[in-house]
């Protein structure tokens, strides 16, 4: 196994579930501290409401040894012999470097954030949050800075969430964002709803502004973030602007690798062409279930279930990984974003037509206390009505209500089979149209308006 | 339009919208004093969640009549007369009967609660709380009556949401339930949850007892709940005891009744054997998609979607509704409980045999500031390994993602389909795998556990 986080170690534990030390010999390679842990975590350490960095750690490297997992730490791995089978590995700590052969071989290198290649990126009081250690070396820069003005770069998932993690934590908070609106992952009218919300949040959202250096201090420290048109002074600077697959080992080693730049594999997640070799989380392209194509989606949940189906079929096992509809929620303190399968590009770039519809809703009856409104965009595909994604923003109840359509997608509705769908209703829940039913509705009439 | 609540003038706009009143005359008769209103919402108005009965009340006559519906209000049909194509209805205010002939007619007639027949079942002090004028006598009950002991008949859905709307009033409750368990809807071991949640609530629960009579006080009012074993001394007295399907003008008329004793109709909610008549809301059988078989399930949500079928094609377009999977969602106070398709012996009745599993589970990461524990309970057939049925019981976030459940029943996955589903995920929502997943993945090993 190389890597040893999300999709490394579930597969290593699964495959261990299936055949004990006597029948499998497991090696795993992690040139980091840790093992299993969740990078999603991170915003919500840096902003306090987990208090603690272990908090985040599902499995420590002890754990995975009591499993009788040969687990070497700090030890990278510098290149795969795929004619050889057998991968060069150096510990990081004394520099020894050896061969290590391998029957089956796993890929889980995940991914790397994208770092700007503009002056001052690598400045003190520039962060990225991808790992523990970022997130540490963060929360000391914090500690140890009195000014209170946060610039985050890049208005995405982590963007967002570091906003409100930095909000939390008493800063000032500017975020600059190369799009028209934040949440590029949503269509621009539903990203606007996201800017008017942070704004309401005291956030500054600087949109439709590109990065062009960080500007650093007579102490070398961050001092400003610098656009064309502006310059936005900075105590601490985090960058959120994405990551690419961790594939440069793969591809040294002449492993197929998508438009995207991650691993290619087959729905068991082994790489395609090879008989031995299976890769998982952040560092594979998935197959989108809705437009049929393959994307890179960095996300835990994905890698998990990876791992556990890399660990099966590693293990002597069956299963398969058929591919993501594209759900996604986060939030921005109390504004919860949801979506799932195509934005309006994604479907145009896929060759379909569709309808949208936007609806306006709540979370409980409009009766109930604390009812919160919520939006609900849906596209639907021309003539046959197929659901083809939902964006929701909202309040409390929002996101997770994304899941409903995450299961349409899945099983191929039509937006006039989701109408009848029986969903749960009872005043503190749920409208006696469920928001999701109630945007349903409104797509079949945009379907049926335009039979051609 | 025979009633007009939910089903009854939900077919009435969805009808006029269809066809203006050029072409189509609309005759409602309601015998009550209200239309489309939330009965749902009564326990909430009860218990001070919802401070105003019009909240409840989604349309008023007034604004039905503005979309030119004839609506006769505390007008009681009182026969049809199929062969003749006409109903009789009598004005409840002056008395006077008349004859109405139709081209189509609609039967909502809703359901009717269930009254014991026992002594004292309809002394001052015991009410039931089905319609909103029932509503308004209990709150003037709970106006006027100085003790504060309550005793409610029913541990269901009504029977828990009234605990919780007198717990809320500050009355000593005792729920006394014929089951050995409260929530009969739920396997006795879920409903077992519910039972000591309730009693960590402060309500006295008394499950296994049958009520023998109520009894009264010298001035006439009740003053006890009797069981076989003891007496439980009520100043007031809620029975939730469930509802029958008001099928009493459609028996007499001999249309088809099931053997729930409710009308019997298409998929396109049209009396089975009769073109031209109509029936939906609480007064109909729906078809279980799960079992097969037809069940009655007395539900706002249902009877809305019955009416907007029933509109569009007495409005001249087209739609059915295809069934029901069985969900539904309720609390009481910070308990949630929900369910959807089959339960154990719903199973067994329909010929399955299945596996089951149980996992405890949390709504947002483990990690995450009030993270709320959940159980889940799975079954899912034998060999084929299709989800029959989902049980949650739980805190925040548990009673909605039965929809997961609910989607995938219709779509019929099987529960190894279920756990590469694509759910929403985010610390703030979900562990990495969702609670849902966690019991699909142990359903499958269970599923795996028994090939034969």
């Amino acid at each position: 196994m190389i890597g040893g986080d999300a999709a490394g170690m579930s597969a290593a534990s699964q495959a261990r579930r299936l055949r004990g030390p006597d029948e499998l010999e497991i090696v795993a390679f992690e040139r980091g501290h840790f093992t299993s842990y969740s990078a999603c975590g991170i915003p919500y350490w840096v902003g306090g409401d987990v208090p603690e960095r272990n908090q985040l750690i599902a499995r420590t490297p002890e754990e995975h040894r009591e499993r009788a997992i040969d687990l070497r730490m700090r030890t990278e791995v510098t290149g795969i012999d795929v004619a050889g089978a057998r991968v060069r590995s150096r510990d990081l700590e004394s520099g020894a470097e050896e061969w290590t052969s391998y029957d089956k071989l796993v890929i889980a290198t995940g991914a790397r954030p994208i770092r700007p290649d503009l002056p001052g990126a690598d400045a003190p009081g520039v962060h990225g949050v991808q790992t523990l250690d970022d997130g540490q070396a963060l929360l000391d820069t914090l500690a140890a800075t009195e000014g209170r003005r946060a610039v985050v770069v890049g208005a995405g998932y982590i963007g967002v969430e570091m906003a409100e993690a930095l909000i939390n934590r008493g800063y000032e908070v500017t975020v600059v964002n190369r799009g028209k609106e934040p949440m590029s992952t949503l269509d621009p009218d539903m990203g606007r709803l996201v800017h008017t919300a942070m704004e309401g949040l005291g956030i500054i959202m600087v949109n439709d502004a590109e990065v062009t250096k960080l500007l650093t201090g007579e102490d070398g420290r961050v001092r400003a973030v610098a656009t064309e048109d502006a310059e936005y002074p900075a105590d601490v600077v985090v960058l959120g602007i994405g990551v690419h697959p961790e594939t440069t080992l793969a591809k040294a080693a002449g492993l197929p690798l998508g438009d995207h730049g991650g691993l290619l594999t087959d729905l068991a997640m082994r790489v395609r062409g090879h008989e031995n070799i299976w890769a998982g989380g952040d560092c594979v392209e998935v197959l989108d279930l809705v437009s049929g194509r393959e994307r890179h989606i960095a996300l835990g949940t994905h890698a998990n279930k990876h791992g556990q189906v890399i660990g099966s079929n590693v293990g002597g096992g069956y299963a398969t990984f058929p591919g993501v509809v594209g759900t996604a929620v986060s939030k921005v303190c109390d504004l919860e974003i949801a979506r799932t399968g195509l934005r309006e590009k994604d479907a145009h770039r896929a060759g379909l037509q569709f309808e949208t519809v936007t609806v306006e809703s709540t979370s409980r009856a409009g009766y109930y206390p604390n009812a919160a409104l919520m939006t609900v965009k849906m596209l639907a595909e021309r003539r046959t009505g197929r659901l083809l994604g939902v964006q929701i923003v909202g309040r409390e109840g929002a996101a997770k209500r994304v899941d409903i359509a995450a299961v349409a997608l899945t099983a191929s509705m039509t937006v006039e089979q989701m109408t009848a769908l029986d969903l749960g209703y009872a005043p503190p829940f749920s409208p006696v149209w469920d928001p999701v039913l109630v945007a349903a509705r409104k797509a079949v009439a945009a379907v049926r308006r335009n039979p051609a």
